[in-house]
């Protein structure tokens, strides 16, 4: 048996790490303004507890384009490297200066904001470099280092004259990389990974204009100067304290991260807990209305300020996702499979604190201005009823601030809403009728014959809204909803009334037997003696085939293959209105087939079923009587 | 200076490799299969050319659970490693087997399928597992080795008494990856990722009962056996030619691909190139209908037969992401990003084949059986129109076999339709006028009023027709498209015919004033003397607005800002109708207006106008009527 080492050859990994280190070759734009910024926040964190005794002073880092040269500068002003550690950090593949630095000082450098974890984050430089230099200048008193490597994986070290303190990288851009020369990409990356970055990074310069001189002559000219173009924001609302931000602040920064977005957020949630995991950001609700595709990949995932990804799945609970805003948290494991980060017990439990804080948030809105929640109700109401069908914690809370609005703009809670109608909506064996509409226009007729009965109408137009009746309904004893036009209004409360039939048991047989000659066998119809005055035909649709239908084209519900049954109507005739006594009356039967298809078409317009062929001739029919 | 090589020491790099190779870690299972298809590969190579002396016989693989040991083997019959080759190809990181031997018998190998290419994909079984084994016997005469590592990197390696040709690899299970000793989780990555590999994958047996011989006596049991359980097809239907393959083939091998679609694609297209890249797969048409939402990512991309990921974005025309089906390709570089993926020469002329391919097949499709092509006509018009404005190279070729329906499912191609119609709707100024309606139902009225009239009228129903047809209009001198309800139809196509009028003009000046006193200034008051016959009022929304808003809307297109303008309506009022010449004799003005709100209610029936409080008042008032 023989025992030895697993081998591994620079020139094999080398190639490796060029071509595969990162899928985005843009990442290593990303990966060096890291470096400079760890380089920085040591020097901070070594002048903070005074191991270095040098001046700290506003450190910045600069990219530059050298587009002749063909060469792009990073340059930062941080600690530095002597010879010594340019031989380990950089000869040595894959050693990791940042977290032996951590190490060391594992105690006062934990909340430093070091982003460096694998050192590996440097050799990106050569998927788009022919050749990479590093001048070096350490903060102690030793001579600047100049590396330069071809990626051969040859280098050279030698001494170098820079003076000043910190690190430039210069990359000799490669032939099929010229892309990173030009300004607007160099822009377009920084914008992208670097914009909210705890270190100034300046790119390029901007002309200012003086302010006028209050004694200046008429024909003063104003003077101009140029300062450094600095693209970052280092210090974005989220690393803030909620208390020293107010809402102008977080409007501010709404805009910050989404320049072309116009509207205002309708309101914020600040996110901001240090254990059991470390998190901050802000989540904005934008103006959804009742649209289910809105666009996701809104929310942007930071690490130490540093742009990750847009891709939230599996760390924002799902309903969320229609959200926009910053999380940061250096506690999410990135190179994690999907699936992996849902089973990931940290994930999971910062998924489930995003989830309390909104409904902790939304709760405390709804209490502190009510009026004000209720005007944002019809832009929220999406996000909040899909949480309540996907996350049982959510339902738990959602009780003390999801409304229910009706057709004539009141909102009720469900306990307000239980309690305002109990008193006339409470049916005959005891059950709390709650009457809605799905569309305010398309169901006029019956919200206007409820409306005349004393009745509440909800209007509850959500595509998910049968999903979630159905799940009040099984956890409220005694409550029902129904559609208003699912049937005639006195049986969808039933009460204990009853009204006198003006016609006998014999008339109405008769009258039941014209009218199924004439009417299709699509509609199924059902005499009912109301009042008098009561609209002669109506055509309705039962809830329950409606609802089961609804839940099964939208997913996920329902059941299996009602999606595709057709639709079912009842045709309810008042047989005490003067129309069905004409109708009895009428002894020619050409007569009467007319009279009852006209009435039928007018049944049908009010819930939106004459079309086509049919909605032509009554209108030519129609054009005849008046004429 | 100094110069040197950069180092790389393997206790940095290794416990890279464990976690970071692959983000998902199921990607193992996929490797080492592929390293042991290609050991397979390898040793039928050397066999072919007679370098190897052996018998090659019908190898297979297999992957067995140990579920007791906590352990996973994967066991190929394959070309196998003598303890020299160990040490060569495995204890040497990156080092890659299939790179060496593609070189070696570069001329011979070249159309081998052989898969390797970084020689880090052996390693990705220590991302799952916490010890590795490998068990090898190679097919020339020395002894079988065996091989131990348990990620420390430290290894043993010392002689076996395997005596079959082959490896065995034995993963022990790290604790933190048990799901892979589930036999449900191992089945659905071979499902997922082995496929269609092309050699015999066996994992567990299966039962299979015995045919009942012909001379069994009636009480006879049939016999079972067990059989190994293969879990792919090695010769996937791509991989031969179309000559050797009929229809039902091309279905069935749909199936294999979808099998939870239980709706047969329309047709498919068989992809097979070998120069200047390497290219086959088959496209399948499924039923689309006219839904944009549609899902994509369902073609599966592999290579050599490997899955490789169902997201084909950049490689594919994005008008082709809606269908289905497989691309197998070994030129498409895979760890480059999108945007590079974009940007590649080999994957641009991959895609502009794709694009030639699917046209010349729909043009075959359309000579070969019109009848047919035209039935499958709306489950394929979204593709294809949409390829139309995104594709310049498809829209050359549309000509030939893009189809105009009119509402009597009439087929027309766009030069047929200019040859038929240009004898009756080309109107006085020498422009062909195409009559289309976006919906039959809701525009019948119109529709039946042109086709008095003699003329055709296009059902014309996509999403994104208004951004068609404006580019056929412009590609086509003196072709003009317009929706059957944006004028009265004499306006639409203007002849050099005049209608008497009966009002004089002082008369007509009288109906206009009284009409407008009773009409809303949302409506646009027209009078035209037509036809007394013609209807009394029709209501029309003028083409060129609706047409920008309806781009503005679909995205690309149009004014900008246009998408929220409000509708525009005229009111077409024909003077030679009866009901206006009732109009302008009734003195009464409160009869006139009931007149007048009668007569619009009904021409906003015909144009789906008249909705909510305004509907139920005219129900209300036409029961009246009949009662």
């Amino acid at each position: 048996m023989t025992t030895g080492k697993i081998n591994v050859s620079v020139e094999n990994i080398f190639p490796l790490i060029k071509k595969f280190l990162y899928s985005d070759h843009e990442i290593f734009l990303r990966e060096l303004i890291s470096n400079g910024t760890d380089a920085t926040l040591k020097l901070k964190h070594l002048t903070n507890i005074g191991e270095a005794k040098v001046e700290y002073g506003n450190p910045i880092l600069e990219v530059k384009i050298d587009k002749e040269g063909k060469k792009l500068h990073i340059i930062d002003q941080g600690i530095g490297m002597t010879a010594d550690e340019v031989e380990k950090y950089i000869n040595q593949l894959a050693f990791s200066g940042a977290e032996e630095f951590l190490e060391k000082y594992k105690d006062s450098a934990k909340d430093s904001g070091i982003i460096g974890h694998f050192g590996l984050g440097f050799y990106s430089a050569f998927m788009v470099a022919s050749k990479v230099e590093i001048i070096t200048k350490s903060y102690k008193d030793e001579p600047a280092a100049h590396w330069i490597c071809d990626g051969s994986p040859e280098f050279s070290l030698e001494p170098a004259d820079k003076t000043d303190r910190g690190t430039e990288i210069i990359l000799h851009i490669a032939e099929d990389s010229l892309e990173f020369l030009e300004d607007s990409k160099i822009t377009g990356l920084l914008n992208k990974y670097n914009k909210f970055m705890p270190i100034p990074i300046k790119f390029g310069t901007r002309t200012e204009t003086l302010p006028k001189p209050e004694d200046a002559p008429e024909d003063y000219v104003n003077e101009t100067v140029e300062t450094d173009n600095i693209i970052n924001n280092p210090n974005p609302a989220w690393t803030k304290q909620p208390a020293d931000l107010n809402e102008e602040d977080y409007k501010t920064f709404y805009h910050e991260l989404y320049p072309m977005q116009f509207e205002e957020p309708l309101f914020n949630i600040h996110l901001n807990v240090d254990y059991p995991f470390n998190l901050t950001g802000i989540l904005y609700f934008p103006k959804l209305g009742s649209d289910m595709q809105i666009q996701k990949d809104k929310i942007q995932l930071y690490q130490n300020q540093v742009f990750v990804t847009d891709n939230v799945e599996g760390i924002v609970p799902e309903f969320l996702m229609m959200l926009r805003g910053v999380v940061d948290s250096p506690d999410i494991p990135l190179n994690v499979s999907r699936s992996g980060l849902q089973a990931d017990g940290a994930v999971k439990k910062i998924s489930n604190y995003i989830t309390r804080k909104v409904a902790d948030k939304l709760k405390s809105l709804f209490n502190e201005n009510r009026a004000d929640f209720e005007s944002k109700w019809n832009d929220i109401k999406i996000v909040l009823e899909y949480g309540m069908l996907s996350e049982d914690k959510f339902y738990e809370k959602a009780g003390a601030f999801v409304l229910y609005p009706t057709v004539n703009d009141k909102y009720y809670t469900l306990e307000e809403l239980k309690e305002n109608l109990k008193d006339k909506q409470t049916d005959k064996d005891g059950k709390l009728v709650v009457l809605y509409a799905g569309n305010k226009e398309a169901q006029h007729a019956y919200i206007e014959t409820a409306e005349a009965k004393g009745y509440e109408v909800l209007l509850l137009d959500s595509p998910i809204i049968s999903h979630l009746i159905q799940k009040l309904e099984n956890d409220n004893q005694n409550l029902t909803f129904v559609r208003v036009d699912s049937d005639h209004i006195d049986n969808l409360i039933k009460k204990d009334e009853t009204t006198i039939s003006k016609l006998s048991d014999e008339e109405k047989e008769s009258l039941k037997t014209s009218l199924e000659s004439f009417i299709p066998k699509t509609y199924t119809v059902q005499l009912e003696s109301l009042d008098s005055q009561a609209a002669p035909f109506i055509i309705t649709q039962p809830e329950f085939m409606r609802r089961m239908k609804e839940m099964s084209q939208t997913g996920g519900g329902g059941m299996f293959g009602m999606g595709n049954m057709p639709e079912m109507y009842n045709l309810v005739v008042n047989t005490n209105s003067p129309l069905a006594s004409t109708i009895l009356t009428t002894a020619d039967k050409t007569a009467q087939e007319s009279l009852v298809k006209q009435a039928l078409d007018l049944a049908k317009l009010s819930q939106n079923l004459l079309k086509g062929e049919a909605l032509t001739a009554f209108v030519k029919r129609s054009f005849e009587l008046i004429k």
